[in-house]
């Protein structure tokens, strides 16, 4: 079950069509060894469920919350309203967006005195990644492993770099 | 006081500086003598407060809300996603808005199951003259003066032709 | 055949290629048990048929116009301009529209007196649902088919927050 | 009066408002003694106006018609659906416009059918140049003025270019 | 061959790539009985063909130059500053276009003094019958054509109203 | 000096042009009590200084950085690319920005790997208050005054609203 | 004069208005110790004189051209169709141009075969300052002023931020 | 391999999905005979080598940097902020782009002092044309292969314009 007893990122979504978007998140996670749980929270169709889990995310240990949604996209704000923790809003393109503007624009442009840190459109790896970076400016052990992801993601350039020096135009 | 007890639409917007604005919903309605109150609730400031407007506005004897926010404009899409009523949004071009599109695709761009009934930006008047028409479609006196108000809009046209047509240009 | 006596929310269309986008108002009034008639109504092609249409909605006894098009959208404006009713104006993403913005911006932005009450692109079922809630506010048994659906929608949402809960990443 | 009797090219507008930037076309339209009536047909306060307007047009000797309109500017499409002249299009922004936007594209996307000759945004003095050029295929008097014209417009580029190329830098 | 003498029209493109696109020109006015001619012109591959194709056409016969293109469109534009024709633009949705928004934008928005008679995005179908409207404005013959093309595109809106009305949903 | 060796805030800026804007980061960090310290590194005309800057960060013990930039704003996403550091991204609406579109792009639409914690056009109001609630993460007594200001956002609503509830309409 | 027979970069513009955006071209062409030229060259109302100037200018000794138009600026593409000389476009935010939008595009998006070198929206000063970078690829005095130029940059930025980092917040 | 000593054009993209379209400017610099160098360079990944490369360009003997990217594109700019060689940014339309605006505008938009040559989206082709321009300013051979490729673009569409002309429509 991945309600994990230990997890300080809670990622959410606003339906169950964000999830591959969202699964982005989860591996990056994993990968980077950070504990967190995922569910389904609705904006519009379970506002009481939203307000609940809002209220209750410090309290159950979380540090952080991802929320992803599209088109009129209320979840990440509405979450930011109720409780203190960052919440980093991933704006996700479903099919009826018009071309994802509506997401991107419901979920950055935030009232004074209520900030969602939003990434790029569908970019769920990137949430998971600002995540592991606000809780690694009080962990050495996560910081260290965003600079090992940092040094991967260089090396991997650099691999590329050195094929395509080496291939014949 | 505006807590008129016979009020049957709310007007409620997100910010005091949205009173310029929807001023134009307060005019029309009393032009057309349909009772209403106005307050301010704020989807990201009051996020308790909100919850409690829509829930009880039924109860209250509203029939239809006018709801008027702007950049991530969230408090129409929330107050209908509580509520049974319908909800008029109108998206207000805020002083760091980009230009209204962000009030407008966060109010318009609602997922299926909960809609907002969404006017021109910043037509608050627009919005009252919606409420309106749908507390006539069970109220004949209610559409009379919707249909003399059309009349009204027309003459004025109408004269206004006149004078250009006599006009020497 | 559709063309229910006992009509009284009106769907009409531009043009035939927008019905599988409008047959999601369709279903979801036949699902809240709401009598409907459909047709096309074109405001460019038949600019008289559409004058005789909403001049004789009223006095055939529908309480709601829903309206879709495409590109330069003028019907739901042009059927507004002409009756008392509220009518709800659904943008329709067609073949050659500019990525629905056509649609959207035609619909949306009406002066000054005459609303649409606008959804987003693509959602005539929004626009059923709409309809529904402007009868529901002068009908309980309509109202309570309303809260019944709004209860449908959550509890969907909470059986796939428990499957992903459920879900081992 | 302008309601001159030999008129060949009747100017319509929405609103009085419109009526600042539309007088660019009735400018030029006496600078190329073109006949020229000016009028304010609103498609959404007066239809049935816009209808006689536009159904009277051929018979009472127009030829042209140009219509201008802001926001969700209906009237020239619907001018054109009606009749089968030549109907130019001039987008307006108007005050609560989204930046021209809305104008520029309710004006310009009609259906397969129904064209409107869509000039820029405010450019009354291009609609009118145009409606002379289309008057001039079959009047060379006309088309001589038009020749004059951009003659004109060259001149004036040429002593500005002098003017420029003998400033010292 | 199409280098009719008797071409009345000339459909010009900037590409061969545009012919898919700029055959809804052709087809039209085939339909509606009205010589034409097509050819490629490029305003930027070859400058010196479009200033001569653009001086002579007068001279050759032509009254009327639908010109398509697509991206940073010039080729409307360039003609209509050479010619005292009327010259409508086709703005083409091309491959490398940003949404269609480059090749609108180039061709709407030209300087006062120059106008181009700008259709839809990939609208040639509505060049070609805005082009037919322009002769019609001195050939009662071509007007008699335009009306029963407008009387068919009613009849056929009449047709899809009766089989949809009579669907059961 | 406002180089607190205590900082913990690094607050900087593309142009000196950017400090009316960027002075909300300052003035909200300084109510929250969390020391900071303010300069100026362009991206574009120090780029040396930006390298230096972004990988000294840490060990000068910055736990976050905000970066506000206008136009074609590459500093936050450069700075975010060199330090593991969370970076707060403030797109500034600059004299010459096409409406603020341009930094508000630049600055979220960052590739996978190096997110940019993305705030509001001109919002380094937010800035300051997320960069709060990333300390707050790890600090209580943060996470209390964030706690506090959420009230006092919430009483200045109750205020305005109790206000308007007894203003006579 | 500024008709410099020593000339190796024209500027020129469409429209005298655009004299006070394009001054900044001239003065930093100046500072920089590279000759030019300046004049006004329309597109659309001085089509010929277009093409002999494009077609002029590499005998007449220029090197590269810096050519600014607002709206459907076709200046720069048209230019560059006709020379080989590398062109510079600047698109101009003129007084009815939808936001820039429409510059912008006309410039930036050249098909295939004919580039033109957009600069930013209103961006003279950059336009000179690529001109003389141009030219520094085969003149080593020019890439040393060009360098020289790059450091008052960078300093100005670093007596900016000294001047912040002293102030008290 | 590419790395050739000879090279004058240096062509760089932030990732290797970017080499299909990059592809594009090194098959016409092949074809027009200019030595370049191709390599992978990521401002985000890899800034350190990126300010290498930057740095080193000139000394290496690269007289111009081609330099493609997509979403929040900073390697163009960034190059363009070390280098006082010219740099030709290419917007490339990646996969989470917003429909290449991202792209696009974090190009172009670059402050004054700093500009970058920007092409149209994904038009490498004409970047490496735009190089060879650079080039051509000072190299004759080089000025006329672009005369002699120019000949070609004109010589195909005349092909393309007798096809057509001689097709029976």
């Amino acid at each position: 079950m991945n309600k994990d007893k230990s997890a300080v990122v809670g990622i959410i979504m606003g339906s169950k069509s964000d999830l591959p978007v969202m699964q982005d998140a989860v591996d990056i996670l994993k990968k980077l060894d950070i504990p967190f749980e995922v569910s389904i929270v609705s904006a519009h169709r379970t506002p009481e469920r939203m307000v609940d889990y809002a209220k209750s995310a410090a309290h159950r240990g979380l540090k952080v919350i991802i929320a992803g949604a599209g088109g009129a996209a209320h979840l990440p704000g509405m979450v930011a309203s109720i409780t203190h923790l960052p919440v980093i809003g991933v704006p996700v393109k479903s099919s009826n967006s018009i071309d994802g503007w509506d997401s991107v624009l419901s979920i950055l442009q935030m009232p004074n005195g209520i900030p969602v840190a939003t990434v790029a459109l569908n970019a769920a790896k990137n949430a998971g990644i600002l995540a592991a970076q606000i809780l690694g400016t009080s962990s050495s052990p996560i910081a260290e492993r965003i600079l090992a992801y940092k040094l991967e993601l260089k090396e991997a350039v650099e691999r590329n770099a050195e094929e395509v020096e080496n291939t014949e135009f």
